[in-house]
Formats: C-alpha cells, structure tokens, sequence
C-alpha cells in the first residue's frame, strides 16, 4: 500500500546490492510513493547485474560512484541534477563494511590501514557526499539526509569489531553536517539504527544468525526487517517529519530500551 | 495536503483545548488523513465550548472523561469502543499540569499532595488509560500509543520544576509499558519530546517567552511549530512506524543535540 | 585498606539493614576513611537489631526516622547537626521498595494507592530530604548528596515493575535539586546506577538469582559487589570528585554499555 | 593534599606540555598520591623544555613517543615496563588536535587527509596504544586505562568541528577495547567528559574565551578546572572504582545535564 508521500520528490539511493538490501526495499517503496530515483552503488556492486533489473522496473537511472571518492560523488550529484532537472529532495547512505571483520583480524589485532579504509567506506563516504551537495547547493530546502546506523554505535556487540567506530562516525558526522544544512536551507539530517538485518553482506559476519535469533528474541516487536525499515525511510523522507533532525532512531523493535527479556533468559 | 495515512483507523485524543494545543491539531490532521476521532478532555475543560466546535468539524464524538480516575478512563475506552464498533488503533496522551507551578511554589519549597496530584495527572494517568485498555484488550494489533513529553525529561531546566519528573515518569511508563504491549498483540507505545509550544497551558509559565526564544535561536530548525507536530504524531500512529517502540522521539529542530550555538552566544 | 579519605567529614546514610546491605558497607568503608556518621533507618528495621551492633562498632548514632515523613527528616537533619556540631558534609540515599511487587501485582494490574506509596518511599523521599535539608541550609559548602539506582531508570526488565518508575522518578530529582543545591553553596547531588546486588530486599525479588547470573555475564567485569560500590560512593564523597554534579553514574562492571556478551550467548 | 591512593601504582601520562595541561595537572597529583610516573610527549613537544622541569620534578621518566606510530608506542610501553620494573597500572591519554582547524578548513569545507591525520593523532593513537599493550600483556590485572574527552562527541558545537568526530570515535574505542580489556584481566577502560579548559591548546581555538564563559555560566558549579580534573583521573586510576568500565564520565560542574540556565538567559 502506497500513499503517495513522496510526489514530485526525487531522491538518491546507495548501497542497493540485490533483495536482501533495505537500500534496495527503499527504492521500491520510494518509487511506489511516487518518487523519482536514482540508484547507486560502487562499480563492482552494478556489474552483478540485479541491481540493473531493479532500476528498470521502478524506472530509475543507475550511476556508479566510489562513495570514497570526491570525484565520483561529485559527477553523480551534477548527474542527478541533470536527471532531475533541478535539486535534490533525499539521499539514503546505506555503506558499511569493515575490511578487518571480513579478513578475520580481531579487534585486539587491528591492521590500520584496513581500519582508515573502513572509516572511510562506512562513514566518511557519508560526510564527503554531503559536503560535495553543500558546496554545489544540491539540496532543496526542507530536504532530508538519511543514513543507516547500528546501535553498536552506543553499545558493544565484540564480533562488530571496528563497525562500531564506523557507526559512531557516521552519527556524529549526521549530527554536526546537520547543524550546517538546517542553517543553510532548513535540510534534515538523521540516522535510522536498525535491527539486524538479513542482509547478503550481515548474513556473512561470524555468529550472524545466532547474533540476529538473539536480537529477535530481546526486542519486543522482534526484530525490524528491510521492508519495515522501508517505510520508516519514507516516513524520513516525507514532509511528516520536517522538524526532525540530528537525530539517531532506533527502528528496532524496541530492542535499544530493552535492559533484560525473560524470553532471552528462557533461551 | 494529506495523504489518506489513517484511513480506517480509530484513535482517541486526549488534551485539544483550543485552537493553540498540539492535540488540536493532531485531531485536525488524523481527521484530514481519514482516521475517525473521538476526542477528551477534562469535564472543566469541555465546557469552553471550543473543543466542541472542532468536534462538529471532524465529525468526532466528545467524551469528558477526568484521566486520574480509573473508572472514566474505562468508560471512555468502552465507548470508544462502541462508536467505533471495534477495538482502537491509536491513542494520543497530550496532558500535563503542574500544580506547584501553577501555585508559583519553588522547586525547592515543593507541597507533596500538590507534586502527587501533578504526578496523576500529568503522568500516572498515561498508565490508568494503558492499564484500562490492556485489560478489556482495547487495542488493535499493531496499534500506536503516543504520548507528549518534553526534553526536561533529560535535562535541567529550573522552571520546569517538578513538570520535569513529571515527564519522566511519563517516558519510563511508556518504555515498561511498552514491552507488556509490543507482547500482548504487537502494539507500540512511544513519547514525542516536542519542542517548547506556544499553548495557552504553555504561554502562562514564568519566562517562557523568553525561554521559548532561547530555544528557538538554540535550535538549528528553529522550535517546531505544533502543526509540524501534529504530522509528526500521525507518522507515528500511521503503518511507516510499526517497528518503532519504547522510544523518545525528538521533535525540535534539532535542540537536544545542540551543545551550543553560535546564534545563542550573538544574543 | 583505608586512605582518610573523608577525614573531619560527616555524613548521614540510609539504608543499612544488615550485612548485605549496600548502606551497611558504604557505612563501614565512610569510618574507615575517617568520617562521622549517622545512620538512619525506618522504625521497623531499627528493631532488628544488627543495624544497632553496626552502629557501635564504627561509632555512629542511630536515629530512627520514616523517610516519606518531612517531620521525622527535619528532625534527622536536625539531630545530626548537633551531633556533628555543624553543617553535615554527605548524605546516602538507599532506600527502595515497591508495594505492588512485595504484594505480587503485575505490572499491567497495578494498584495505584501502593505505587503512590512505592513512589513515596524510594523516590519522593530523596526530595523531602534534599528540600528539608535545603531550607534548614543543613549541608557544608562542596557538600556531597548521593543516591543508589539501577538502570532499569533507562531500559526495561519487566520484573522490575513500577521500581522502574522510581528509578527514574529518583535519578529526575537527582538532576532537577543538583541545579539549586550547585547555585546554593556548591552542593554535588548524584546517582550511581549500581549492578543487581544480592542484599536482603532485592534476592527476594522472583527470579532475582536468574536474573542476577545473566547480569554478571553480560557485564565484562561481573556484577560489582557492595563492598566495590562502598568504595566508589567514599570517591564521591571525597574532595576528588566535586565538579561530577546532576550525574547517573554507572558502577556495573560494564553491564550499561554491552549490546551483546558472547557469555551470554554461550549460556 | 594527598591521601596515598597510588602508591605503588606505576602509569604513563600522555599530553603533558605546560603547566595548563590537564595532563600535568594529573602528572602532579599523581606523584603526590604515591605513584611512579612516565611521562610522554611527541618529540616536537618535549623541546619546549618546561616538561622536562615537570619531569624532575616528579622525579619521573621522559620517552618521546608519536602516538601515531606503532613502533613508538610499542617502545614506550617495553621501556616503561622496564623502568617500572613490571607492569603497568594505569594509563591517561590526553592528547588531540584538528589539523583543519588549525589551518582555519570549515566544516563544510575538510579536507580529508587532514581529517585522517587528525583522527590518527586524535582517537586511533589511543586503539593503537590499547592494541600494542594488549598484544604484549603490559598492564596489570585491575589496571586503569583512562582518556580524556569531550561533549561534543553527543552535541553539536559548531566551532569544534571535525574534533567531534574524534572524540566520538575515541569514546567508541574506550567502549570497544574496555570489553576486551576486562575479558584479559580486568583492566577498566572509560573516558572523562571535561570542561573546556584553558589549555594553550584550547585557548587557540576561534571563539574559545566566550564559548568558555558560556559553558561557565550553563554549568551550574562554574567550567571544571584542570586541578579538579587530576582529581578526578586520580580516583579513576585509584582501586576506588574497579568496577566503573566503558563509561563516560562526565567531569563539568553539570553542564551535560543542563537544558537551559537563567543565568544564560541574563547573559
């Protein structure tokens, strides 16, 4: 079910990688809102092909860019200008990747230059997007910048590893890019911290699934998936939620107020 | 504009007094996005006669109810029930008075059955109706109870005084209680801390004017205005949110999140 | 091992019933390091008997009081400045019980007259005292007044019931008086959210032992015992701590800032 | 006036320059309180000579170290642990700067290699230093591993800029490592929310005088001195709070719990 939320409102999305991804339930319910998109994610992702069929049927263009790279982000904020015809209304980050967890080094056995690279992926990929729309002026006023966290930024899960810091970077860099886009033309900046997700890329992380049973069983709700998370991006997307900004929401079932669930001491 | 967000959906409304309470314009909205509304408010307060002219206008039954007495809290809900020939979607809590502010008692000279009757009404009245409710099972599925607090909840803000544990209180009934209801059948309870509003309960507080300038110039948006509000609550009783719970939710152009703004310090 | 640290300081604690009582050993440690103390207790636990055997052994008098009766604490304030031979330097606030709990009442069928009283006895008590103590300007300049919590002010443990609400009702008065007592003569008013602890009142609570064994396994350095707290409200008693004001400070062994303990996974 | 509650403790201050630093105050005092110190600084600092007075002084060791470098820091701690005889029981990194502050960049307008150099300096100095002591096993069961930070890293000031990130990330690792740290052998790790304090580093930055007397006027026991800071860090290296890890603690005069103070308002 649609509503039309976000009519005449054109958007940009990264991190859709295939139907697991929120960034990619977001597209389409972005687009059955009545939004104009544009889809993109790093070279390597396009090539895998189903992110292709996705911007087909909701009828969005797709750009490659490295979310590390100024340049790319750049051309791909003047691109969707073009494609637009004018300013933009929202942008989704979803990036996140540690390149540590993925080579198995521990926490207590950090390889540095893997941990800058990391920083750079999963967060200041965030703050070197909004700084390229600050400087060419990208965003319509009222627009809303959104990025998606994890409570690991608040609390300690040891097998994140340096996503943690990864997360609290990119919440804090919400919270004071926030402070600069109010002033300059009344844009949002927030982060959703979501459950975990049964994402391509969390399903791979070491003790995932016994991770995500265990989050399901303290939240309340249970754990949020893609879809719901979803239409809580819109919801941000969407002039509901105008005076909302440099905020961290926990879209999670409860699971961040959640001290102890007897389910959990049942298990 | 609206977006059909409520559309057979059936809330109550606590706390529209006149044309400049948050509730007010809540019931407005809710009505406009096509939820059917019965409205409450304290006998005392019905008898201004204003709240029945929104009542006429959104078609909206009207019901006194006192919110510190059990037994009106349940006659509201069951004839609710009965003018909504079904259980109830959604509940707006939009209450609060502080009697040793009223009586301009200092924070440190408080009367305790003065910060006891506060207590009732501005908080333990939220556990009366969520008790009521649990009980006779008044509550659809995936329903949404929201309640109105303020950040004094967090922080020091002297003239506040005991309205400040007063919104404490209120948070912490939502969060316990909201665990018991995401249980029972999937229903959410969460707390909007909105931003100071100009209410004609609000505009009588010592310095507000000058406290709701502060918070204003504090404020990257500025203060959110109670329209912005009352769209921001219809989010939260409408399906983008369902997964969300047991939360506090800033709406305040940004205020909790400041430590301190250059437009402050120019005053 | 004592330092002196509190050495020509005299405090008023509450709270201690017996040996495995916080109050009892913060009481112990307080004339270890030097202090003069009063102790306090209802009327009802002063007739055990061992508080009176603790009182000998470190010296102090013991002054039986009702903590929700302004007179009875006017009285303490008073009687212990005579004792002291002036101002008083520290003040324990341990005190805690919820009736609906004891009478085994669900959270979702609370008898409102007991949490009026439950409210009354572990929360409303620490303003009575603060107030009380204000007016009489009972405390010494850089003055210490402190308070035991639990986290449950913040996240939900469902068998904690309405002691979730004092909690939280007790650490707002904390923060709301630490403003007046600061502007007063440079009074510290602070909370310590302390782990679950096995004194007489909470191993009492259902399912205390199971609760308690995953509290120690979530919190990386295990529970914190009562003889560690008593040393770390002896710091903020000292005079190494007098700028920490209007603080919830965790004494927990890390329990507040785990999202998740392989430990707990594994159990 | 001291009380002897480091002796026989042995720890390695980071950050000291002058006698402004906050951390030769804590350098001072814990000399005073019995313990064995090792001072250190990059090599460009320990040329300005008044640190090698204040090393006498204390009758303490002198080893430059690049808190960037591995290799640097790696050498600290084996010399340390020479001198010392054995291992380690507290640490105190207290060291921090923006390059694109200092080179007067805005916020809007980083340049990113210099925001990676000032995290390197910042924050990950401190993962590597907590990396390189835990691969060679180098602090002593119930050691203390402290930092210090600042509240930008929850609130937004402006003028503070990519520094807030920094300290966002340094309290993450704080959380992180604390974890990891107590799992070894019960090593506690937290970090100290401090005042601004008129550091010659601090005092450089634009604005920093007023913003000083803005946070002393919101904080309601005045801004937090560095002696009382030393104080503070002393009783977080002391065996008085072995079981307080992964905090932040906030070392203010009340400032983080403070939403509004008349006293701002009659600025």
């Amino acid at each position: 079910m649609a509503f039309g939320l976000l009519k005449q409102k054109k958007g940009i999305i990264f991190g859709a990688l295939d139907e697991n991804s929120i960034a990619w339930h977001v597209a389409e319910r972005a687009h059955a809102e009545g939004a104009q998109i544009v889809l993109t994610n790093a070279p390597v992702a396009l090539r895998m092909g189903e992110i292709q069929d996705l911007a087909k049927r909701i009828n969005a263009e797709l750009i490659p860019a490295d979310a590390t790279s100024e340049e790319d982000l750049n051309a791909l904020l003047e691109q969707s200008m073009e494609i637009f015809g004018g300013k933009i209304d929202f942008i989704l980050h979803s990036i996140g990747m540690s390149l540590n967890v993925r080579k198995k080094r521990d926490y207590t056995d950090i390889k540095y230059e893997w941990m800058a690279k990391t920083f750079d992926i999963s967060a200041i990929s965030f703050h070197k997007l909004m700084q390229g729309a600050y400087k060419m002026d990208a965003m319509n006023e009222w627009g809303s910048i959104l990025a998606l966290s994890y409570i690991a930024a608040q609390r300690t899960f040891p097998d994140y590893s340096e996503m943690a810091e990864s997360k609290s970077l990119l919440e804090s860099f919400a919270r004071s890019f926030g402070y600069h886009w109010a002033k300059k033309n009344n844009v949002r900046v927030n982060t959703i911290s979501q459950s975990p997700t049964m994402t391509t890329a969390g399903s791979g992380v070491k003790g995932f699934q016994e991770f995500f049973n265990y989050s399901d069983k303290m939240s309340p709700l249970g754990n949020a998936s893609a879809e719901t998370c979803a239409a809580y991006c819109v919801s941000m997307f969407s002039d509901l939620t105008k005076m909302v900004t440099m905020q961290n929401l926990y879209h999670d079932g409860g699971f961040s107020n959640m001290g102890m669930s007897p389910d959990v001491l049942d298990m």
